[in-house]
């Protein structure tokens, strides 16, 4: 090994010594915080910001410039303070810690320039660094990325997911670091300090793993140096450490997780640690040899052809393939199921710019988040009900105003026989109650190629809900789609009431349109495309324009989808909203046998609006 | 290697040869399936059912029985036909595989007395896996489990969860086959056969690991026997197999998954099975020792102590001392925050049923569904919104409609300075959009307290939200609470409105009330525990008490939450409610503080209530 000199030694271990001393008292100041989580790594971060990672304080999230994400996020008081050594973040904010007025938040969020996703799940961040790390490499940028693990957190399944593919991709310019302080929340970890056992996981999925003691800069600074070399594969560096290391009393103990120091205890903590400075300058910040890389800009969305009768998921395959040849920013990744949700034409148009996630659903949209932070435009898809398995990536994703685009195909009862287990019933309640979120759900094929196009320059999340059955053609190719759209489908002056479909059941509400006019019943029908936004006034002129009554049809559970948006949006307005949902665990059998068995179909729309047509609306208030 | 005689393979061959033959011929018979995924399996099959498992196929479900979890769902065919071949389903019946009129769809579930869980969402299984050996070891039980996974599923985290757990917990009791076909849905796996990376990490996950030719009855009759014997570990079976083996044309192909054979091409591969059938009866059956194990009867619950200010998920904790105490079927299970969510009072008072989940949520509830699967009441908590992580896990938990709880506690804003990575704002939306599902949101000490004593008692999954703040109290000991109750806490004859909240909305409620009358505005006051089943009748009576004026106040996002479930209840009666609930991505702050920031604070409800007691209800209808 090396040696590392003695000023170096020294300089770091003064950085270390004030991101321990700040976190110390950052959390102090506010009353709540991680200061024991911080001190285990504090030597960990010093090194390798100051003495590895290349980058440019000023441009943070350049492609160029080495990143930084930490995945245990609770230690956020010690990146705020090694961002102050920076100079990014002023001294006297640290004091601010954890209050409104402060982005300095409890946990990282991307408020801040230096913050590429929020933080704070657990087991997240080695996702968003394969994604930094693919996204470097297909810019060209020998850009590094560093990600910062707790050793509780590794219990998480999605860390070996993310572990995975960054073997199978083989990320030379990944490095974990694995901050082993023994100690979880509420009790021991369950590897405590066995140092080779996280090696043996590591090395078993493809990596390049080496143990250090994680308070030594003369092991970790070669360590960390070395890891910047492209070996052909990532690199963990398992460090044994002590949980509130330099807090003397404190370090090692139970029962430290999560709690400030008193006053007091901080007060001499800070003392002991201030007596033991060198006071030595901080090394130079080693800036990366280019400071940018070529932008990737945003492009004119191509034409949107016409379609004959068609899925919507197979529509969306194919706008990938147009909408990736105009924007190469477009990146898609799949499940595995890309030859069900029709990406695998775009992997066949594009095949770099496709990325296989394999059966990881967590790991594809950590890595959507990190390549987003490189300035992509990811599209995952796989079937909705197993977009499910990320709902917590999803949500820290939201949290991060990710610019990620997903698409979840196979949605409800209609794909028939494969049974419960395949349907999507839920995926709109989840992805509506993201904040920030857009969901779309188009019915036919221009929609849905409208759809993607919307996606793809919209800022932020945006959710594509496909359907597995063809749908005949609605729309002609030049129809203008807009997010916070609807399109009024049916409509005459006589109209008894409106009936709010999207997608599948947009097709069933047509044909019970046809039959009611039959029985001398107009009905208004709705094209609700855009689930979120919603087009609230349309909605509301509808209503009014036809008695206040309205029947919203969807193949969902009742619970969090489109009726609920509906009613959600006409509230305040006296509107008699009828909702016909999935109500029961669906059993397997024909598409269209299983539509009309849970009371979505046309026979049941056409049902329920007679029944709707004949209500008195507005008795309930005159009551 | 110990031979085995001619008479055992040639006879488990033919076996083999029949459930090949059922899988093709019921897939095609149902135009859909995947009969390749099943021959790839049949001889590991074939041999654990009739040459390890020691089962009584009258009562599958006998704790003292060995079980079978197939992870791999979707090769359901075969496990229809192996246990036609047990003489448990008619074999004409296999012939309606998918089909609305039978139970045997497309991916199993538990309506099939020998499905212990649906599985169809992959990676799920080996955590059913270590809660049913868990749960045989708790009973003292000698069973043991088997668990078939495909290869491509071994991707999921939620497999390394499992195992993790399994290694960490010496579940000698616990055998994994790994059944490496080499190809996924839509295409090759990631590591195709190299069987010794699967080995290397099943070994760095504590498991004792072999691999095998999973066509060669010699190599997996020995294998899956020896897998029997304790030795401190579980064992890994990893098994070189090919997709669509003994179907010729197909087996090793790309492009067969999930796909029947058509009609001609399924005659002829039946027929070449049948050719090379040796005739031979099957191996008798291996009975388990015992027929049962002494049943775990459910117990009358204890009562209920009265509280002074508490935490709800403090009383959480001491709810479930006692009700563990009177009912030996209650464990416990937490994600490593235990002292958090005040589950360490029952680890501490019941150290034996109690198990520590770690960081690892998905598994969590693996387990608890396996635990379940074996009599078990499993309750289940982390935080709330590190629940969303076992979404698809609860999502597949309500399809096989198991017996269990979760709690989830630091709900909402009302944290404070963690901020928003840490807080549940999309819990309700997650837990109301299950099936069958019951949804508590506790108050008060009495309340959480009967609360769980609901959910002990209560057959299904039932999520309580808990709260991290201290409430006061609102209940006498002796108040009664019921699945889909409310209890109307502040009520007048001239009620100008109803206020609907629950958990710590309900205390601002109170406040806002108190403020209200003062201003001489009285509202009535409503603590909507039940959000699902919500009291659909008790809030329409309310709501005609009160001029048909309704403000729900949640600390949850707008959408799928209390606000959306109360709309549901009165939508057919044109109440106007109005909806109080966070609508943007909160910041780290003070509790109280975020309360009135995000909009559901006393404040708050105070100037929307007034708002609500001005405007004409029933205006839109008269328009």
């Amino acid at each position: 090994m090396a040696g590392v000199a003695d000023g170096l030694v020294q300089s770091l271990e003064d950085i270390a010594a004030r991101l321990r001393i700040e976190s110390i008292r950052s959390t102090t100041a506010a009353g709540s915080g991680h200061p024991t989580s911080a001190a285990s790594a504090a030597d960990l971060v010093a090194a390798t910001f100051f003495a590895a990672m290349r980058l440019d304080p000023e441009h943070p999230r350049s492609p160029a410039g080495d990143r930084f994400v930490l995945s245990k996020g609770h230690a956020a008081p010690l990146i705020y303070a090694v961002w102050a050594e920076l100079g990014v973040v002023k001294r006297e904010e640290l004091g601010l810690l954890r209050r409104l007025e402060s982005d300095l938040e409890g946990h990282p969020t991307p408020r801040l320039p230096f913050i590429d996703v929020a933080t704070g799940s657990l087991g997240q961040g080695l996702s968003v660094g394969v994604g930094l790390a693919l996204g470097a490499r297909k810019l060209g940028s020998d850009a590094r990325v560093f990600v910062l693990l707790g050793d509780g957190e590794t219990a998480e399944g999605s860390v070996w997911e993310a572990a995975q593919m960054a073997g199978h991709e083989h990320l030379a310019n990944l490095v974990a670091l694995v901050d082993v302080n023994r100690l979880g929340q509420s009790g021991p970890t369950m590897l405590e300090h066995d140092l080779r056992a996280y090696q043996r996981r590591f090395a078993a999925f493809g990596w390049r793993a080496v143990t250090i003691d994680g308070h030594d800069l003369r092991q970790i600074v070669p360590a960390v140096r070395r890891a910047r070399l492209d070996r052909g594969a990532p690199t963990a560096i398992i460090a044994r450490t002590i949980k509130g290391q330099g807090i003397e009393g404190i370090a090692d103990q139970e029962g430290w997780h999560g709690k400030p120091l008193p006053p007091d205890a901080a007060g001499r903590a800070i003392a002991a640690l201030e007596v033991r400075l060198h006071h030595m300058p901080p090394p130079p910040v080693r800036k990366p040899a280019r400071r940018s890389l070529p932008r990737l800009p945003a492009q004119p969305t191509p034409p949107v052809p016409a379609y004959a009768e068609v899925a919507t998921r197979e529509a969306y395959g194919d706008a990938l393939v147009r909408l990736g040849a105009a924007d190469p920013r477009v990146l898609v990744l799949d499940g595995d199921v890309k030859n069900s949700t029709y990406t695998e034409r775009f992997r066949d148009a594009h095949p770099d710019r496709f990325i296989e996630a394999y059966i990881a659903e967590q790991n594809m949209v950590g890595t959507a988040a990190g390549l987003a932070a490189q300035g992509f435009v990811p599209f995952a898809a796989s079937f909705a009900c197993f977009l499910t398995r990320a709902a917590d990536q999803l949500r820290m994703a939201a949290i991060s105003r990710c610019n990620i685009k997903l698409c979840g195909s196979h949605a409800g009862v209609s794909i028939g026989e494969d049974g419960p287990s395949q349907m999507g019933l839920e995926d709109l309640a989840l992805f509506r109650s993201l904040p920030e979120s857009v969901v779309l759900y188009p019915a036919d094929g221009v929609a849905a190629e409208a759809c993607v196009q919307l996606a793809g320059v919209h800022r932020g999340l945006v959710y594509i809900r496909t359907t597995r059955m063809k749908t005949p053609p609605l729309y002609a190719a030049d129809e203008a789609f807009a997010v916070g759209g609807l399109k009024v489908l049916r409509a005459s002056a006589s109209d008894a009431l409106t009936i709010v479909a999207a997608g599948i059941t947009l097709h069933e509400a047509l044909a019970a349109h046809d039959e009611l006019v039959g029985h001398g019943l107009p009905v208004r029908v709705i094209d609700c495309y855009s689930v979120k936004p919603i087009a609230t006034e349309a909605l509301l002129e509808a209503a009014r324009a036809t008695g206040h009554r309205m029947l919203v049809v969807e193949d969902h559970y009742a619970e969090g989808g489109l009726g609920e948006a509906v009613r959600a949006a006409v509230a305040e307005n006296d509107v008699r909203v009828r909702h016909l949902a999935v109500r029961e665990i669906p059993h397997s059998g024909p598409p269209r046998t299983l539509l009309e068995r849970y009371g979505i179909g046309r026979g049941a729309i056409v049902t329920a609006a007679r029944a709707l047509a004949d209500a008195e609306v507005g008795a309930g208030t005159r009551a």
